[in-house]
């Protein structure tokens, strides 16, 4: 099954918004076996829209608009569909009534009378009752077994028409067949390792299908396989599975498709241990990861963000001696940072990052030279290595490194041998 | 002027990144008065990129390709140009020559000849050689007046040569006219009270056009004039310009397209006045943000990431008594937390954060109250507020709120009322 992603809004084309719908729909697409083969941006204007769906609609089996289905009169996505068809729009008493009601729950008053232009629909068209906003979808046969679906364009109600009722009959649709899908996320390996640990996976693989992508200072392996049934589906997908599973073993640090900062919350609460950071070279990265959750202040209690050597002696305790040398990146500068740390915070256990983010060398130590360390009740640990990569990078992958120590520290796995001496 | 956007790669079609390069390309075109009609991306596929280059080149003057410049053979733009233009391929010897230098100066050792395609121009292009990375790009005129620019898919690689040449070259193109643009930055300001002041100069502003745009706690407004020569755009935007000066006033904190972080460090710098945090529902973001920027130790020494009530009386002595009555999210609390950072991190000035993120209301206080604190050698402040938007938002805009301060007392401006009692 071929598809098209067809974007409506002049704010794309302005440059005043990227086009991350297109993004998150083309790897939901990817997920469940359908090929994306183009993506269009076409600006709030009614001929250009319309030429636009033709000619998605001309190379595609399936066109998803997305966009252009607001109150206002630069909301023309309904009627150049209406255009397309060479059909009347038709104002649907079910729509109507949900837009009331939902003014109503907003209490702003009575609703625009112009905002029932919502409640059209193309005649022969089904239509998606929404749940946030107030934009319905729309779907339209074209004939051929073609078929078009319009979503709105606010990503969080796209997103809900996408999983609550476009995934699925595509997912569905065609030959009969069902998708299962499962993706692994794994840091502290790169992109180019996992890529040789799954060469023979990778290679040719057709049924489950194997993928992958980095980034962010992680990799994600998305495994896909297809049957007559969801069973029969997972019964190819699970001895793949178990067989990467295998290969790639504890860089693995979730199944379910949650932020690194996410599974280390969950292990905290679960664990009932208490963290604390302490943040040179991240700034307050890691902190900011972490409270970004909700309920993350049960098991994350603070960071002391030590920028300075200065402040690493009078708010950390770091030693004259050590910041003299070996000085500010070093093992001992970044095992003295979590002791204080965890001492400042009355945490049970500490994180502490250090090094030289970059672009210029620090104290001798090449951009990218990155210090770790890891105080517990029952043991310390430092680790420090070499970070490819530009500024954001190195401090990027020193948040993923750092986490993922109190991941692993959290699982009872094995922590990473150091790279390097002092 | 119309100017159609091409990107170049099955990674944008499979959702592994989002089309950034096309945001970036259609804001900076705007911004000389080129208007973008349509968008495409297509995966690498020669026919399929032959025939998107066509349809472009149908319908708009200049072509923008960006991506498929690359070494392998996946990289297929510069075949599609020649395609698209029925001429032969030619190996250029100075770009050649470039290439194997840039690969004497990586110590990679020997260049695979297979490099060379990237020494490849379609007969009678123009090429810009690269500063960054090893791709050309490439001009080529397709007949009509009409111009395609292809430059390669590395978003700094993008934005080198689009600056060097292809921007310079679009605005002195077609009626001669040269363009003058400003960038005013605002904080502290809503989108829509922007809007309002400035309705009067926006609506049907011709030359110069006023547009704005809101997003990450800012509004940008643009001012672009259009003349036959530099010095007469200049002097057609300089009164418009000084009106919107008036009307923004003090809410401007960049004319030079500054992040804030970056006006806050430099006038810092400027000032030798040295800076702590104290953060409470930020979680680290204004650390982070601040030391995104390179060379920001001098002058920012640190942050008290304090999540929790026992955190904040611990680390930066909070009363029990204010944690009691009225609370951590208080004027009391913000001001005992400013107090206490100033004092642990030896800085001149301290700003605190604390609040209620959301999404559950905390001690009765509803989801995006937040209250900054700012204690200086001359003064104390504090400001209460409600903030609309989801979590992220809430805590996005605390940071500008609380960076905001920062520049305005170092830039002697008055410090905004507070809108909240304790």
């Amino acid at each position: 099954m071929r598809a098209e992603i067809v974007a409506v809004g002049t704010e794309l084309l302005l440059g005043q918004i990227a086009n991350t719908n297109a993004r998150w729909m083309s790897e939901e697409l990817a997920a469940i076996g359908v090929d994306v083969l183009h993506h269009q941006a076409v600006g709030d204007n009614l001929d250009r829209v319309v030429a636009s769906l033709r000619l998605a609609a001309d190379r595609a089996d399936v066109v998803l608009v997305c966009g252009g289905l607001g109150p206002t009169q630069d909301d023309l996505t309904r009627d150049a569909i209406a255009a397309m068809l060479a059909v009347p729009m038709v104002r649907h008493p079910e729509i109507e009534a949900l837009l009331r009601e939902k003014f109503r729950g907003y209490a702003r008053g009575a609703m625009p009378e112009s905002n029932l232009r919502q409640a059209d629909v193309p005649d022969g068209c089904r239509f998606i009752l929404p749940e946030r906003g107030t934009a319905p979808g729309l779907i339209a046969e074209l004939g051929g077994g073609k078929r078009l679906y319009a979503v709105p364009g606010v990503p969080s109600e796209m997103v809900e028409m996408m999983r609550g009722t476009v995934l699925p009959e595509l997912a569905q649709r065609g030959d009969g067949e069902v998708i299962a899908s499962k993706v692994l996320r794994c840091t502290g390996i790169g992109e180019s390792r996992v890529a040789e640990i799954l060469d023979d996976l990778y290679e040719g693989s057709t049924n489950p299908t194997v993928a992958y992508l980095a980034g962010g200072g992680e990799v994600k392996v998305r495994l896909t396989a297809k049957a007559g049934s969801l069973r029969a589906a997972v019964a190819l997908l699970e001895p793949v599975l178990d067989e990467v599973r295998g290969r790639l073993g504890d860089t693995i640090f979730s199944e379910e498709d949650e932020e690194l900062p996410e599974v280390v919350l969950r292990l905290l609460e679960r664990t009932g241990v208490t963290l604390a950071c302490a943040e040179s070279l991240t700034g307050g990265g890691v902190g900011a990861r972490l409270t970004s959750i909700v309920g993350s202040s049960s098991s994350f209690v603070g960071s002391a963000v030590v920028y300075t050597a200065e402040a690493k002696r009078a708010v950390l305790g770091v030693s004259p001696q050590t910041l003299a040398d070996p000085g500010v990146v070093s093992r001992a500068c970044a095992l003295e940072m979590a002791a204080g740390t965890r001492r400042l915070f009355d945490a049970d256990i500490a994180l502490a990052l250090t090094g030289v983010a970059g672009p210029e060398p620090h104290g001798g130590h090449p951009p990218g030279t990155v210090w770790l360390a890891l105080e517990t009740p029952d043991r310390t640990y430092a680790r420090g290595y070499l970070s490819a990569g530009e500024r954001d990078q190195v401090r990027r992958w020193a948040e993923q490194a750092g986490l993922d120590l109190v991941r692993r520290y959290l699982e009872g796995k094995p922590l990473p041998p150091s790279d390097a001496g002092t």
